[in-house]
């Protein structure tokens, strides 16, 4: 096991001291990065980075180059499950991701399998084991996975969605075979996630980023509820060391305090809620990932150091606090303004943490 | 003038005694009413049913001869002060409205007009008149438009959008050219809403669809505030009543606080935030609006009433709450089940206010 040479990002989940306030940023290897580009051209698409260690290996370490980043993040899509489920994910230019065979009847639903992370999602599992390797401790490394719910509304509508018309119809009016569907993905996730984590990955998060598409009750039946089960059965000490869990529910702000049940370390936040209420409202029990929102980084440097500042600022002194972008960052920002944005953390909040 | 035959809804709004909770719902002249479909397809699209006022007036009506709605909503769309600006709206069949001129640069920002209602949008104001004439007193008439922040976005961006780049970098990179157009825009939404209200709206409700997509700080900085501008120059008594202003900010659930403190009697709740603990957050100053998920609709009758039940449950005894949907009624709604919903609300509140 190699020592971690920078282990603020380990620390800041755990709510213990640091020197600074560790950075990342949700889809850092992505398109807004000429580098990036180059590899997925060179890969021929989007899934043929992931497929291939290697290469997701390449792109998953390009913004460690670039930046000071705290944390490098397995390169992935958080559809992998589906896929590996037999849907048949696609990306069609502009469209988002789509899968050729959606889910929606009683027998489909009761025919999907539960995924054996090592038979059917190998590449990913190798590329968590290159990327560790190749990182050689610089920093930790993420795996991740999208949430039940998340994932059940890509599976039900085929693709991305306004609405979510075909899984809220599920939900209202079969909500047992939404469950169904959702606890043989928690199952899968839980299973995924513990092999990511013996293959390497040092923390996880789970992305639900369609949560907030549910009202205030339902999120609690049909989404938070499989966070909870996937948080029960996750590993959470290996190499000698806790694995924080990170949960992010995207539209999720005014939750906070029924996603600190669950035992996670740390919930991400959206821009949307205020860091410092939030902080005062879930009091020590789970550290904070967030908030920025990533159109600030279309914005000038003295306007995005501004934003930086007072995210700090209302989160204020001690520990607990990782930084991040309220969401992935988007393919239109200039890469400089992504490297004046991380240097602002790091430099703004070395007088919280004295 | 005529005398109200039904005041519930404008009783509720001002937290005054009622025998139930009143009920509308967003969109209620819409797709999902057969009747609408046939009107809009005489009319040509939907702009010809907004621009007529005698067809404007028949929409409107048609929800109320199918339901025991306790207000009626003036039938028109959001855009159209823009569009009277000059942006030239249109709609694309399944893909929402669009401008032919964008507001971009400098230039154009700076040469937009504040609208006069009267002598450009005459035929808003002769659809409310026609519509408060042929309501006779039966309920209450709601005029509305869109908010400063709302309008822009759609301005900036010819359309609707997905992450609001351009709006968003307008807002960090040149943020007095926005606020120059947000302020154009809310002495505009001023103007607008007292000359429906001198016309005969009873109520008027500012639809802030996409304050939810901005910053706690920037929801402030670029909403928010114009919010306050526009109720700050609103007629609040005409034809010797109090005029209500509700405001809705979808997704501005954890905003509600400083939303009440723009003086509006009322905010619309989208279905993320829990009736109850609305309720405690803002205590006796506004009534609140809302608010069902809207695809509850596509559920069973049954689970129809559970919804309705437990909002009523989490809003608790006495006034101040007008039941809705968190948002627009869908187009593949069916028709009985919005009777479904709209007699659960009136047969379950009662119990609430004995």
């Amino acid at each position: 096991m190699t020592e971690l040479k920078n282990d603020r990002f380990l620390r800041a989940l755990l709510r213990e001291p640091v020197d600074v306030t560790p950075v990342w940023m949700m889809r850092q290897a992505g398109r807004y990065l000429p580098e990036y580009r180059a590899s997925r051209e060179r890969a021929g698409d989007f899934m043929g980075l992931c497929t291939n260690p290697e290469r997701a290996c390449e792109v998953t370490l390009q913004p460690l180059e670039r930046y000071p980043l705290d944390a490098a993040i397995l390169f992935s899509d958080i559809l992998t499950i589906p896929d590996a489920m037999g849907l048949g994910l696609y990306f069609e230019t502009g469209e988002g991701p789509k899968f050729r065979k959606p889910v929606r009847t009683e027998a489909e639903i009761m025919a999907l399998p539960e995924i054996d992370p090592e038979a059917d999602l190998p590449y990913v599992l190798d590329a968590v084991k290159t990327i560790r390797r190749e990182l050689n401790g610089r920093v930790p490394l993420i795996g991740f996975s999208g949430s039940p719910w998340t994932l059940a509304t890509y599976m039900i509508e085929g693709g991305s969605s306004r609405d979510f018309r075909r899984a809220k119809e599920m939900a209202y009016s079969q909500p047992e075979l939404l469950h169904h569907m959702l606890d043989v993905l928690a199952r899968s996730v839980t299973t995924y996630l513990n092999a990511q984590i013996r293959a390497g990955a040092q923390v996880v998060q789970i992305f639900d980023s369609w949560g907030g598409a549910l009202s205030h009750n339902a999120y609690r039946e049909f989404s938070l509820k499989y966070l909870q089960q996937i948080a029960d059965g996750l590993l959470r000490e290996h190499e000698g060391r806790r694995v924080p869990l990170i949960l992010f529910t995207k539209g999720g702000g005014q939750w906070l305090e029924a996603m600190a049940d669950t035992g996670a370390e740390a919930l991400g936040l959206d821009w949307t809620t205020d860091m410092g209420q939030a902080r005062a409202r879930v009091g020590d029990r789970v550290a904070l990932q967030g908030n920025m929102d990533p159109s600030v980084l279309y914005g000038t440097p003295e306007r995005i150091r501004t934003e930086v500042s007072d995210i700090l600022k209302s989160y204020g002194t001690g520990p607990g606090h990782v930084f991040n972008l309220g969401h992935g960052i988007t393919p239109h920002v200039d890469p400089e303004h992504a490297g004046v944005f991380i240097r602002a953390v790091h430099e703004l909040s070395a007088p919280y943490h004295e």
